[in-house]
């Protein structure tokens, strides 16, 4: 679900794009477009969309995303690559990039000098630090391994790291971030976070962990005014306007390009967390039909 | 600190305020004054805010509230109390009232023709619906007590009442609401009423359960950029302006006044949530010294 190529085909009635443009498909090929939720270009929002991998569409076939040598794709979910951006790079900009720069934008977290936190360095982590620099932020990265702390600062460019089970150093900063962002999916304690934040702060949760958080609600409330709340991918035009940020501000992800007849091994690695930060298969040159 | 009286004397530097005025005291009676919270007029976000009642004053003298036949305040921390409101009526605005105003302006649910929910309907809960009505909302009533809904709607005037436990209320009002105001300070599931928001919705928690509640993340994200916030009391401005406008929409609190010795009694009724819907202690007229 974050498929990038090049248009080989249009039909008669498509006005956005030409063959040979560059173009990007996202987690979503159609939703219902009746609700209100469309006409304010929230369409990852709408209770019926239809997924770009292993859903159905309308007639029933089975949707494959980017695993297939074409695509068909309704030129409304299609996303324009301006030439700048390389393909590979800007494949993961769809899904991962667009997952945290719209609660950046959305929750306010994209004026300079803010101070926003990012909990967990993954495929989402990274972007999210990257995007919260090109708005001019200063980047926490809040993480568990001590081992990411030179990767965060010296290789991303985020301002400083938090060990999160250092009591000192998340004392130290408590009440000195205007927004976090948490990218992680597995259980873990929001009472530190919600320390963290400033007056008014606000914690987004980009994914979602199986079971239930413990959320303490005193702190919400003395802790003055705090927030805690999700956020979705994000609607076609907005991920349009993240693509041609993401241009002009030279914002890109980590990628490891692989062949095809790799991603038995790219699963496994995955599973050890062992990628920095996206694999992105070459579908075009290694999908062998 | 829910304070209500007439004005007996004043310092030579008070410019408020003049002998016979009258005026009320909250849960603050001083602040700071170096932080930020000042200037904004947050100061009841204050970290070093000293509580009405049971604190300490500067100086080390306890705080002892409205339990005394007179006592001394800092003007700024004294709120003006309108002719036309009675003392007794006025002076549970003070805390509950503000307590519910405060998060309905800051979370945008301030506007007619929104979907407000109250959970809870007790002190805080029943001038939610006030407020709420006042500020042109259909207001729904959600609670676990079926002998509520009456008095919900035909004594409190909201528009609708959903039982908690039944689902098929609970799912006949899903994605229904614009905001929930939730009141309740026992230990409850956030799941369901996270269903019944809109799009952006937000659930306002103004009382702290003494244990962590249940986040279930994947609704928040999934179910549109939902918001679980906290809200406290309010700051000296915006008591005012609450006061002010609880006098223009004749918005007032149902109280039962006691006289001074009835306090214990009426500590067990409170147990027992028997009273409609403060207690209010006549100390001008009861307190023998």
């Amino acid at each position: 679900h974050e498929v990038a190529g090049v248009v080989t085909e249009v039909g008669s009635k498509v006005e956005k794009f030409k063959v040979g443009d560059k173009v990007g498909v996202g987690c979503l090929v159609d939703s219902c477009r009746t609700y209100q939720n469309y006409d304010d270009n929230l369409e990852n929002y709408c209770p019926q969309y239809t997924l770009t991998y292993g859903a159905k569409y309308r007639d029933g076939t089975i949707t494959y995303g980017g695993y297939s040598n074409s695509m068909v794709a309704d030129e409304h979910f299609v996303i324009r690559i301006p030439d700048s951006l390389a393909l590979d790079a800007t494949a993961p900009l769809i899904c991962a990039g667009i997952t945290v720069y719209s609660p950046l934008r959305y929750y306010g977290l994209d004026k300079p000098d803010l101070h926003v936190g990012v909990v967990g360095l993954s495929g989402l982590g990274h972007m999210a630090v990257k995007f919260a620099k090109a708005f001019g932020a200063k980047v926490i990265v809040i993480s568990t391994s001590p081992s990411k702390k030179d990767e965060a600062i010296q290789h991303l460019g985020a301002d400083s790291f938090l060990l999160n089970r250092d009591q000192d150093q998340m004392q130290g900063t408590m009440g000195a971030l205007d927004g976090i962002i948490d990218t992680v999916s597995a259980v873990h304690p929001l009472l530190p976070l919600i320390g963290l934040l400033k007056s008014h702060g606000k914690i987004v949760m980009v994914d979602a962990p199986e079971r239930p958080l413990e959320l303490p609600v005193f702190p919400l409330l003395a802790g003055k005014r705090k927030i805690v709340a999700g956020s979705l991918i994000g609607g076609l035009k907005e991920t349009q306007e993240m693509i041609d940020f993401a241009a002009k501000h030279n914002v890109k992800p980590d990628i490891e390009v692989i062949p095809m007849d790799y991603v038995n091994t790219a699963m496994e690695r995955l599973l050890k967390e062992d990628v920095k930060y996206r694999f992105v298969i070459d579908i075009g040159n290694t999908l062998k039909v």
